[in-house]
């Protein structure tokens, strides 16, 4: 399958590589030059769970790339993704596929202003990669993913790439609701990441906060009620629960602080809040569904970036 | 007078100075051992509004002396308030008043536990002092204090220390509403030491975050919401209006980082949030009125006291 991977960053340059080694025809899009020169003065270094390798794969500042594929992978941060669609229009034609793997909520709305349902996939991954250096990545375990079509006529596509991932090595299933698992994994974000930054906080820490069961199910019972009323069927109290495992000494990740913390806290950049919290908060005041919790932490997120000085 | 002030720090030394320079018989009372002993050997090293002076004022623990007095001024933190009145009950006879003038709400609830309504005076302040090193303490403007009776039979006692305090050279005034003086400050503190505390920010970075108005109203708001219920007029939007003034660069006091945010991130004491927004919240889950985001500022603060590890 000729592939392109719309934002090659850590995690987009994982799944490339991974596709590109299963006999697949990627490319890979991205802006950020000295990664994309990097990548193909000395093809992209990759750690693969453990294993150093080197793959040869063509890589482009997205307007300099000029063939059409037959699969797009969206890896940009939720804050890039219009940027990214406008700037990879050219190399989609009518039966392109758009796979969106972005955390968060709110995409696939996006994702249909330019791009005609029946070829939007959705999904949802549990890899987690990082970047060590421009045309340099890793990650450590081969996680799973879940993909499903925007269109219930598109079916047979979205299987068609479960299988190209999957027989990539990547472990990929066909999911018959992919909504609930984008938003299960964005109200995990939306409290971890969230409090986490706000509290300057590990996971483990958040875990040790008085009341922390209170805390997850204010934000858990309002992402629920949005959830519900957009037909996707989530339980407040059934979600502390899952979120509540995470803040626990028995989960091995809790002393890391999660992406959200790295970005703002560590790196001073603006983070993906408005894709969680302040989608949540965002939809209820549409839908007349009160949202306290999620807006204020929203606010106070984006104060966070004020006071840090983002840019 | 005779006049005991429990709670000797940099606020009520610097009364007991003001009070004992004016001819009051007064006595500090401090449960800081090192501070009473200071006072004792070197006596009272006080910056009063820029002139640096030298007050003998007897100071002793609590529990060491063994008059009686005619006022007690308590200027304790509003977590030591309990133990500072049960130590300081033997200095009382059935006629001494008890000036409250520490921040927060609730403040008189706690105090008619132990003292006659009769007796109880509240007040607030705005003299701003603070304590260099044990035995020596500043301030740096005589403030305005007001001061009214919690109980209608004792407004001339009200009026009588209005007069003392007054005639000691800090401008006091006798109150008609002290409630709404109180609920006022504490609106305003709610906002700006809890906001500050949980953004790192000082007031001025306070002020720059993108919807602070938005922040600032659904705090007020709440307040506002409560205080009228406990018979309180309290305007959410002219709260607004008022704590907004001090978060521009035109208020000089904008750059300063308030005492909330110097207790806990700097000092890593615990804070007074729960007699600020968590009394809100608590008052409000007894009235039924939904307090949702002083809830959650004040979970957020006491799991940023979690987080530093305050002890």
């Amino acid at each position: 399958m000729k592939i392109a991977i719309a934002g090659s960053g850590a995690m987009g340059s994982c799944y490339g590589h991974m596709l590109a080694q299963a006999g697949n025809e990627v490319v890979l899009l991205d802006n950020w030059e000295v990664h994309v020169s990097r990548i193909n003065e000395f093809g992209l270094k990759v750690n693969e769970v453990g294993t150093q390798k080197v793959t040869k794969i063509p890589a482009y500042l997205p307007s300099e790339f000029t063939g059409t594929v037959d699969l797009v992978i969206i890896f940009t941060k939720s804050l890039a993704l219009i940027d990214m669609i406008e700037s990879v229009k050219h190399v989609m034609n009518a039966d392109t596929k758009v796979l969106c793997l972005l955390n968060g909520l709110g995409h696939s709305e996006t994702l249909a202003k330019y791009v005609d349902r029946k070829n939007i996939l959705m999904g949802v991954t549990v890899v987690t990669a990082s970047l060590s250096a421009p045309g340099s990545v890793g990650f450590t375990n081969y996680g799973k993913t879940e993909i499903q079509n925007l269109d219930p006529s598109s079916e047979a596509a979205a299987r068609e790439v479960v299988k190209v991932i999957n027989d990539a090595g990547l472990p990929t299933e066909y999911s018959s609701n992919i909504a609930f698992s984008i938003w299960r994994k964005a109200c995990i974000n939306g409290v971890c990441n969230s409090l986490c930054t706000i509290l300057d906080a590990n996971m483990l820490e958040l875990g040790m906060v008085p009341n922390v069961r209170s805390l997850v199910l204010t934000v858990c019972n309002e992402f629920a009620a949005v959830a519900n009323a957009v037909g996707v069927k989530l339980d407040g109290e059934q979600m502390t629960d899952y979120v509540s495992t995470f803040l626990t000494p028995e989960f091995k990740g809790a002393i890391h602080y999660p992406s959200m913390h790295q970005d703002l806290i560590k790196n001073h950049r603006y983070t993906e809040v408005d894709y969680l919290n302040g989608y949540v908060a965002r939809k209820g005041r549409e839908l007349g569904i009160p949202t306290p919790y999620n807006e204020l932490i929203t606010l106070l997120v984006h104060g966070k970036e004020t006071v840090l000085r983002v840019q």
